[in-house]
């Protein structure tokens, strides 16, 4: 398994040219995170990391739902449990289930970034299997132990830019502080997602927005100490070098309330008391607030829509939230998002990225959407569709209509620290795929091309989240 | 007209190259044949088909609908009315118009399945057109009267492995029985199919479950009973070699009823008095019955849901159902089998497999269900996506979330028996096409792909349906 | 910039020589254009076109809301307001800013057919950019005032058979009539859509039947005296050329109301006390009615469903409507239809021809109704899917289900009058490039695809809207 250097490419001698000249010219540049979900205490800690098993194995919900599908407990993938009943502990045993499988893999993005990370990061140059699992574990369980492996180090060698953690609006920030004051530069930087305090049909609601108080110094007892506190929350991500807030929500309706119903409803939730409803239009709500405070504070915002969240309750139950139980549903844009644009799509001050798990909606609202509105952004393929086929699919389906420039080029998304180069070197390479097949086409020249790749490989991300 | 050896193939020299590799590895295997609508009958009987328009034009929905929907009337296809007011009966007639239309069929799969049809089954070379129609007819009748051309001879030189055929819950299965009886070893196998005693809403409902008493032996005056019905009748079908159930639903939703609920709607039922709202209830109530059958008696669970069934009213009323007027509908599956999975989804010993006619399911719900719970699997693409684009779409839609391991290789579903060959072989040609863009683009290896071709030729449709 | 010669055609050699071979035989037949939005006061008046930006930017809300996305003022583009208040005028200085961002058109259709457009139309052999930008606007200029740019000249430079427009119910079509009368051979003809007089819930309704009233001469006060003027309408565009009708409505949604609730909406409607369920019912019912007449008058029947219109409701006040913020909405057909296609789908004196926003029901309901009615046939990609992706897309879709012979060729679809080559040209070869696909493949021969590219490039269209 050595990686073919044209790997991704169409094999059309005329296109794999231009993929290739194209790849080359941004396979160099630094990589740019605007998104994602990597923890960032490894980087305060810098201690080494524990296992392979630890590091690729139970972090990243990709590689043990596809396991768990085929018919292996999460028991005996090492997932703990949260009431603490016992897994499975000799790691090297896990290893060898997820060699013995490997091959589920194959044809998955999974594989390819696991194919990409065991060599280019750890230098296994032979594809993993049952056969040779044992004495792969024990040479990544080496190199783990070695200074070139710990996190900042890493970190460094993987040429990353810049990297966008996500964190709960009452988050302390505790370990980006430490990471700035060790004196490393690594750049690495908050995303503000109050999800937890917006969403009043979650069941801890109320301690969350405890845990909001006592964060802002706020004492939150009515709306509008609610909206400072998260204003003042703001402002201090702003002040630890956030650039960017985010937003989960089921469905992406936006709705203002006025004054008064935002205050009963948010009053009724504070004695315990709020609807569905209420809880619905609250979230259509503070989409609306959100944008708002953006054009104040200059945040730019994400909406990411359209998961049914723990979809597998005996899963849930047992091992908590993010276990690949996650499944999208149909989403809608146009009329869910009228009122937000009306109100503010049209201000140029504002960025808005939205993203979809529903690919039906790309040319039939999104790219529309964007091909109009001032501040909106479309996100590049998120999560399921983070992938070869799914990238293609998305710029085939919304360059037309939105062009590449009201696109945000990249986001890595991931937990998976170690996966990082592996995704943006994909996404690189298919982008530069994407736009050989237009030059071949003579759709657009090779000029443009360029520019085009650089734009997507890196430009657009640092510009749309302000980076630049 | 001689069918090119890389028919289906990307003339791209690499993919072609690996994608014959591929398929001649596994052109030879048996077919296997889990799910279809062939009559036994016609292999109790072993009679020779009468002619070609009895054997290709009047079963065949999808070539009489095309010719329906240019302005031929159905009448004058020789297709049987329901009251049996008179059709054409002149078969040469019926074949020249045939021919004189064939052209309507250019770049659909029935254009390709007959292609395939006439030259590999009945030798004809040439294309069919207005011109040598009658000569065609002529022949193929011909050969339809020597041995080779019995159905059994054919079944026998088709090198089908086992042909499972759809059976309602109360057939007695003397066509079965007569193929067992008869000592051929043709593996002709029934699958229990429920549909018109669970569905309440259709007319003759009543009279189903009389007919289901009769065959069970069992007197259905309760809710409790009509259960018994069908755990005996599943059991006889299992004797009769049966290893899975069908049902076609209009909408996937799934949901138990208490004990009480179910009995009170049966009654209602039983009384003439269901609401339509009692009948969808207990459809997602049988659906979630059936998996709890198939948890203790092994049966392979199959959902086929989301047709509009006979959306043409006059062509109903006039010739019946299977007109080629049944018409997808949009389809929802995170939401509608939440239930089922939550409380079967779970389960190994559970093999449920879901189809659609809602390609926009395939990566948004169909694949990340498939991809985390270990009883799902996907069923292939299905009627009008039974094409060469339909299972390229569909490929290239669910691998990468669900990898190829979470779906069952290949079902041809058909009521036109000398077809079968050509949708198998179509089958494996496009799939060792979709497994050589892969390999051409280095995302797997010739191992991976070797290992991969077959599994989707054979080793899928074998195991999943526990036909092993 | 020269345009190259296999522009848009797959680079894959076997493909590309089939799709230019097949090209070059329908490159040179006249341009059939069955619907579109052309003004025919350009060619009753035949007087010069202002200038460049006139022409190309103002008139196309494809070309402005594309450089609004990125943040350029529709006033800054010389977009006139509603009312009256000033916008930009200097006509080179809004030129320059489309120069400046001609990079934003790259892999759009709309860059693609302005490059053939400038090239092809204007000699223009550049690309465009802010550096030539004063330069060309003086090249074109210049042309503009020669007697070859008139719009008659161009109009025949173009080989256009037939230039259909779209025309409201009470429209004198006066230019229709001036362009007769000139004895200038150009064949425009007019299409009669009466949207404005349907649609209750429009706030000029009542002012628009008044309009009826006065063009047909008859009073309406009664809904049976209100088809009575439709009629009468309908009568007069088919003496002035008239072969269609066309309607725009939010939902597809279609049902006959009894005579007598048609009557009660009505006179409710008339005194002002309409609801929006009575027009949506109201609309309902007059898809019926259209139909029923087609079938009187054999006028084709045009349906375009699903755009939410003036999404954006600070450009709709201050602009108008088509500013480029109509935005698609998820669509259905299999139920909305259903009442239209029992009563009318049958009738093969009847051709109906839907179009769709929504990709996702190409395969799941609109080929599968196209392939079984008789009466029904697809309307072409519109609008954000008429592009080279998009008419993929389309035919790949749609072809396996309902063969190309139930589609009805091109429809350029535009009030970018200059466009219409770029657009014709672009669809031939896309067409040619899908046939070649097939060929390559060997799914059809070549003598099929020669057949089905003259049917694509001009016999479709001239059969379907019967200007045969």
């Amino acid at each position: 398994m050595i990686l073919d250097e044209d790997r991704f490419f169409d094999p059309d001698p005329a296109i794999r040219r231009i993929a290739r000249e194209l790849y080359d010219a941004v396979k160099g540049l630094p990589l740019v995170s605007p998104h994602g979900h990597v923890d960032p205490a490894i980087f305060a800690d810098n201690r080494p990391f524990r296992d392979p098993v630890e590091l690729i194995i139970i972090p990243d919900h990709y590689v043990f739902r596809m396991l768990y599908s085929q018919g292996m407990s999460l028991e005996s993938l090492g997932i703990r449990t949260r009431d603490g009943s016992p897994v499975e502990t000799d790691h090297r045993k896990i290893w060898q289930i997820f060699g013995d499988h490997y091959y589920l893999f194959a044809g998955t993005p999974t594989g390819v970034w696991l194919n990409h990370e065991l060599s280019e990061v750890f230098g296994v140059r032979e594809k993993l299997c049952g056969e040779n699992a044992g004495d792969i574990y024990d040479r990544i369980q080496q190199k783990l132990k070695t200074p070139d492996y710990l996190p900042r180090a890493m970190f460094e060698q993987f040429n990353i830019e810049v990297l966008t953690t996500t964190d709960a609006a009452a988050d302390t920030l505790e370990n980006h502080k430490r990471i700035r004051e060790s004196g490393w530069p690594g750049n690495i930087i908050p995303c503000f997602r109050p999800d937890s305090v917006v969403d009043m049909s979650h069941p801890e609601w109320k301690s969350n927005i405890d845990e909001l108080s006592g964060a802002s110094g706020i004492e939150i007892d009515t709306y509008k100490s609610y909206i400072a506190a998260l204003e003042q929350r703001r402002e201090f991500f702003k002040s630890m070098g956030a650039v960017s807030t985010d937003q989960g929500v089921a469905v992406p309706y936006t709705h203002e309330l006025t004054r008064s119903e935002a205050e009963s409803i948010f009053e009724r939730a504070l004695r315990g008391k709020a609807t569905a409803d209420d809880a619905a239009s609250f979230t259509a709500h503070m989409l609306m607030e959100m944008a708002r405070m953006s054009i104040d504070d200059g945040l730019v915002v994400q909406i990411h829509p359209g998961s049914f969240r723990n979809h597998n309750r005996i899963v849930f139950e047992k091992f908590g939230r993010d276990m690949g139980a996650d499944i999208p549903v149909r989403t809608e844009y146009t009329r869910n998002l009228h009122e937000l644009m009306n109100k503010y799509g049209n201000d140029r001050r504002l960025t808005l990225i939205v993203f979809t798990l529903d690919e039906s909606t790309y040319s039939r609202e999104l790219a529309p959407l964007a091909g109009h509105y001032p501040a909106l952004r479309l996100g590049p393929p998120w999560w399921f569709h983070d992938s070869i086929e799914g990238m293609s699919r998305f710029r085939l389906a919304v360059t037309e209509t939105a062009s590449i420039y009201n696109t945000v080029g990249f986001n890595d998304d991931t937990r998976a620290f170690p996966s990082i180069p592996a995704r943006h070197d994909l996404s690189r390479r298919v982008d530069s795929n994407f736009l050989a097949g237009l030059v071949a086409r003579h759709i657009i020249d090779m000029n443009d091309a360029r520019t085009m790749s650089r734009a997507l490989a890196y430009d657009l991300a640092r510009e749309s989240y302000k980076l630049a």
